[in-house]
C-alpha cells in the first residue's frame, strides 16, 4: 500500500514502519528525553508533537524536549497547553512557551547553540530516549535526509536509542545533497575540525544510522512556517548604513578587503535588514557562515553579491519560500546546511574569522550586551547563538534600535540587568543614531564612543550625568553601584526610563515590555 | 670582547649588537607601543624596561605596553611611577599599577589572553613598534630562544619593526628545547591548529626571525620574581577536597576515567591548593593543558601522579624553582611551553576537552562570575585565560571562599557586580562549604543548588528570602532589581554585607576591600 512513498522511503523494509502519528506519540513515555529536529521553524518535526500534546490531554505526560532551535507551528505553543514540557532546551520563540518559563513551570535550559549536544555526548546531560526527525526521503541504507534544517539532528538521530522519522511530502527532494553532515569525534581524542572555507564539504549527506534504529516513519505534508520577520524602516536602515559605511573605512585602512570576512547574522528583523544594506554597498564576492540563511541571503545572491552561504537551516518569508524552493536547482550549488555544532563551533568561527552581527536587547555604557532579558529577569527567547559567534569572532558587532516602547526605553543603559555578552566579546555597538568602535578602548573610552555616537537624544545627556558621578567615585569601570539598574527600576515603577513622567506605575509592564520585533529569535 | 658569550649568542656578528640597558631604552620614542615578554612575573624582561623608567625621570615619555600577561621585578610599578605608561594591556596585578587603573590615569585593555595578538595580526589595534624579549640565547640564524615563559614572545617579535633581545644569564641553557613555537597562520585562510593531545609538538623550539630586526642585545642575571601564591589552608584544602570527590562521582558514573581529562587551573592559592589536592586522590596518569605551571605541577609529577603539563609560563616559589631549574633534566620531556594563542586557544580547548579550574572574585545565585572587578567597578588583575578556558571547556569549574573581610563579605551574592562568565559558561561553583553542580539545570534550580550547597551560614538565609521575593516578582531569572546590588551597596557604606552592623561607614572600603589572597592573578 506504501509503495507510493519508494523515492521518499528506499528501503521497503521501512515503508512497513509508516505509522500514524498517534501511533508513534504511544513510543514516547512519561519522562522521557526527546530530541527533536527544528531550528529557526526550519525543519521541524510536525506531526508527533502535536499527536502527543493531543494524547497528553487524556493521559498527562512530561518530557524533556531539545530541539535544535525555535519551532514553527505553534508546536512549543501546544505542548505547554498540553502540560507536556517539563524541560526545555536550548532555545524557544513561542510566547506561550515564554509565559510558562517566566512563571517558573518549565524549567529552560537558555545555552549556547554549539554545546547541547557535546553535553549530550560526554553524558553530561540526560541523554535521549527517542529522536524525532523530519526528512525529505530515508535512503536505501536507513540513512536520514533532512529537510530544511539540520540543527542537532544528526546527533540526535546518533545518540537516541530510537528514531521516528516524518517524511515530509511537502519538502521538495530537490534539498537531497544540500546537506554536510559532519559529527565531532568524542573527546579527548579528537581530530581538528576539517573545514577550511564557508563551503568546504567535510561530511556526508544524510544522516547515517542503523537502519533498525528507525522505530516508526510517519508521512506528513505540512509546509514550515514563514519567517516573521518584519520589512526594513528608517532605523535599521540607517543601522545598516552605520555598518557599511564602517566597513567601507576598514577596507580604505587595509585591514579588509572588498571580500570582506565570511559573514553571521542573528535572525531578526535588523539583522535581516543590515544584511540586505550590503546590496547597494561596493563589497563584492562576499560569502556567509552563518546558522540561519533568511530572505536577504536569498537577496545577495541575486544582486550578484554573494558567492556562497553555508547555515544549519533556510528561514524564509512565505513569498520568498516559494520562489527559492520553486527553483532551488538556481542556488543550491552555492549553498551547504551543517549541524549548529558545526555552523556554530568555536574552532571554525575563530579560524575562518567571522563578521558576527547579532541583535542586542540592551547595551550598557561599557559594552556589555543583554541579548535574552527583558528587565534582567524575563526571558525572550535565548542567546542562541550570539555566544558562540561573538567569542570568536575576528569582529562581533551588535546591533540595536536606541529606543524602545515610543522612546520610553533607552537601549543602552547605565548598567544592563542581565550580561550575556561582557564587553571582552563586544567591539562594535551600533544604533541608528551612530556606531561605537570599540576595538582597543579602556572602559572610560568606551563609554564616552558609545554615548556620543548611539544613544537617542533625550538619554545622552542622562548617560553624560551619570558617567560624571561614576568617574568621581573612581575604577576601571566607574558606577555609582546604588543607581545603576535605577533605570530599570523607574521603568518598572512609572513605565518610562525618563525622569519625572507622569506615565501610571505598572509594576508588569517591565517584563512585558521590550518589544519583540527588535529582538534575535533564533 | 663579547666572545665570552657564544653559548648564548651564537652569530658572531650579532655579539656586535650588546649594548647598555639605557642605549636600548634609547631606541623607544615617545608614543610608541612596545610588546614585551613575560606572563605570570615568569621570563619578562627586566633590565630595559627599568632604563626606559629611569631615562622617563629626567625626559618624560609615554607608550603603550603590551605582554603576555603580568610581569615581575615591579616593573609595572616602576612604569607607573615613572609615568610611562599610557595603555597597557592585556592584564597585569601590579598594586600600583591597579590603583593608576582605577583611578582612571592609566587606560588598561582588559583581554582574553588568547585575543590579543589576533587583534595585532589583523592590524586591529596599533601595532608593535619595538618588541623586548627575554631570551636564554639566540641561535646562529638569529632565532630567539625564550626563557620561562613565551605569552605573546614570538608574535611581538615577528610583528614588530625591532627586536630587542636581553640575554639572561641566569636562565638556565637547560630550557633551550623547552618550547614550542607555532603562530597561526592569516585569516581566512587558515589551516587547523594540529594539537590533537596536550604533549604535542607542532611548532619550532625558537622564534624566528630575520637575524637584521635584532635592533639590541642586553645582558642581564636576574632571576624571575617568585610567584606568590599562600600555603593551602583549611579552606583551601576543602575545596579541593569537594573537587575530588566530585570526580571520583564523575568516575563512577562512567563519564570520566582515572585519567580525567586534560586540566587546567589558574593561577593562585586557590588553585595551586586544588591541583596540590590529586596529589592524595585516586586519579592518575593525568595531562595539563594550562597557562601557568606552578609548585603543584611539580609536586605531582614527583607524586607520579603526572604524565604530562603544557603551558605558557613556569611560575614557582623561590624553594621550588632553585630545585626545579637546578634538576631540569627531570621535567624536561614531560613539559612543554606555548605561545599563550595557542596554550589558551578556542579551538584546542574544545578540542581537548579541557577541564578548566580558576577563581572566581565573587559568584552569584544563578551562576555568573565576577572574575576581576572589586566592588563592581575597581580592576583587580584582570580576565586573563579565565574566559579562553571557562567557555570552552569540557567542564568549567570555579572556585571561591564563601567568606571574605573577616566574614564580612559573602562571595556569594543575589547578583554580582561585574559579570566575566556568565550562566552559561559555569558548570560548577565550589567553595570550602561544598560544591554545586549547575549542569542541566535552569536559573531557579542553579540558585537552590548554590545556596544550599556553597553558602555560608550567615548568608544562607538571606539568600532564601531573597529568592522567595524575587521568584513573586517571576521571571526566568527572577530578581528584585532595586535590591539586586544592595549587598554590594551596604558593603561600601557600613563595612559589611550583614544587616545591622554598628562597623563605621566607609565609602571606599568596598574598592579595598576583597582580599587579594583569593584572586587569580596570572
Amino acid at each position: 500500500m506504501h509503495d507510493q512513498y519508494h523515492d521518499r522511503i528506499r528501503h521497503p523494509m521501512l515503508r512497513a514502519r509508516i505509522t500514524s502519528a498517534a501511533a508513534a506519540a504511544a513510543l514516547i513515555d512519561n519522562g522521557m528525553t526527546i530530541g527533536m529536529s527544528g531550528f529557526t521553524r526550519a525543519g521541524d518535526a510536525k506531526a508527533v508533537p502535536l499527536a502527543l500534546a493531543e494524547r497528553a490531554r487524556r493521559d498527562p505526560l512530561q518530557i524533556t524536549l531539545m530541539t535544535g532551535a525555535s519551532l514553527g507551528g505553534d508546536v512549543d505553543k501546544v505542548l505547554t497547553q498540553a502540560g507536556v514540557l517539563a524541560r526545555r532546551l536550548p532555545f524557544q520563540s513561542d510566547p506561550t512557551l515564554r509565559a510558562a518559563i517566566n512563571r517558573g513551570e518549565v524549567m529552560f535550559i537558555d545555552q549556547h547553540l554549539s554545546e547541547t549536544v557535546e553535553l549530550l555526548r560526554s553524558g553530561q546531560i540526560a541523554p535521549v530516549d527517542i529522536a524525532i526527525i523530519e526528512a525529505v526521503a530515508i535512503t536505501d541504507s536507513g540513512a536520514i535526509i533532512p529537510t530544511t534544517s539540520v540543527g542537532n539532528s544528526a546527533s540526535f538521530a546518533l545518540l537516541a536509542d530510537k528514531v521516528i522519522v516524518e517524511i515530509n511530502l511537502a519538502q521538495p527532494l530537490a534539498l537531497e545533497g544540500l546537506h554536510d553532515i559532519f559529527i565531532p569525534q568524542h573527546r579527548p581524542h579528537r581530530a581538528p575540525i576539517p573545514l577550511m572555507t564557508a563551503s568546504d564539504r567535510i561530511g556526508t549527506t544524510a544522516i547515517m544510522i542503523p537502519l533498525e534504529k528507525i522505530a516508526a516513519i510517519v508521512i506528513t505534508e505540512k509546509t514550515d512556517s514563514s519567517s516573521t520577520v518584519l520589512a526594513a524602516d528608517d532605523d535599521t536602515a540607517a543601522i545598516a548604513a552605520h555598518l557599511v559605511a564602517f566597513f567601507e573605512r576598514e577596507v580604505a585602512l587595509g585591514r579588509l578587503t572588498e571580500r570582506l570576512m565570511p559573514l553571521q547574522a542573528g535572525i531578526g528583523t535588523i539583522a535581516n535588514a543590515v544584511m540586505s544594506g550590503f546590496i547597494d554597498s561596493p563589497f563584492r564576492h562576499l560569502t556567509m557562515y552563518s546558522e540561519v540563511l533568511q530572505d536577504s541571503t536569498f537577496d545577495l545572491f541575486d544582486a550578484g553579491k554573494l558567492d556562497f552561504a553555508s547555515g544549519s537551516s533556510i528561514t524564509l518569508s512565505a513569498a520568498r519560500g516559494e520562489q527559492v524552493f520553486g527553483d532551488f536547482g538556481r542556488y543550491k550549488d552555492r549553498l551547504v546546511l551543517r549541524p549548529q555544532e558545526v555552523s556554530n563551533h568555536p574552532e571554525v568561527v575563530r579560524r575562518l574569522g567571522i563578521i558576527a552581527i547579532n541583535t542586542a536587547l540592551e547595551a550598557d555604557i561599557y559594552g556589555n550586551v543583554n541579548s535574552t532579558h527583558v528587565g534582567g529577569t524575563h526571558m525572550m527567547n535565548g542567546i542562541g547563538g550570539s555566544g558562540d559567534f561573538a567569542r570568536n569572532a575576528y569582529l562581533a558587532v551588535f546591533a540595536t534600535k536606541s529606543l524602545a516602547k515610543d522612546g520610553k526605553i533607552s537601549s543602552i543603559v547605565p548598567m544592563v540587568s542581565h550580561v550575556d555578552h561582557n564587553e571582552h566579546d563586544v567591539d562594535v555597538i551600533v544604533t541608528e543614531v551612530g556606531l561605537a568602535d570599540l576595538r582597543g578602548l579602556a572602559p572610560r573610552e568606551r563609554a564616552q564612543a558609545i554615548i556620543e555616537n548611539c544613544v537617542a537624544a533625550p538619554f545622552r545627556q542622562m548617560l553624560r550625568d551619570y558617567v560624571a558621578a561614576a568617574n568621581r567615585r573612581g575604577g576601571h569601570t566607574p558606577h555609582v553601584l546604588e543607581q545603576a539598574l535605577s533605570w530599570h527600576v523607574r521603568y518598572g515603577a512609572t513605565g518610562s526610563m525618563l525622569p519625572d513622567t507622569d506615565t501610571e506605575p505598572s509594576p508588569t509592564r517591565q517584563a512585558m515590555s521590550i518589544s519583540e520585533g527588535k529582538v534575535r529569535m533564533s
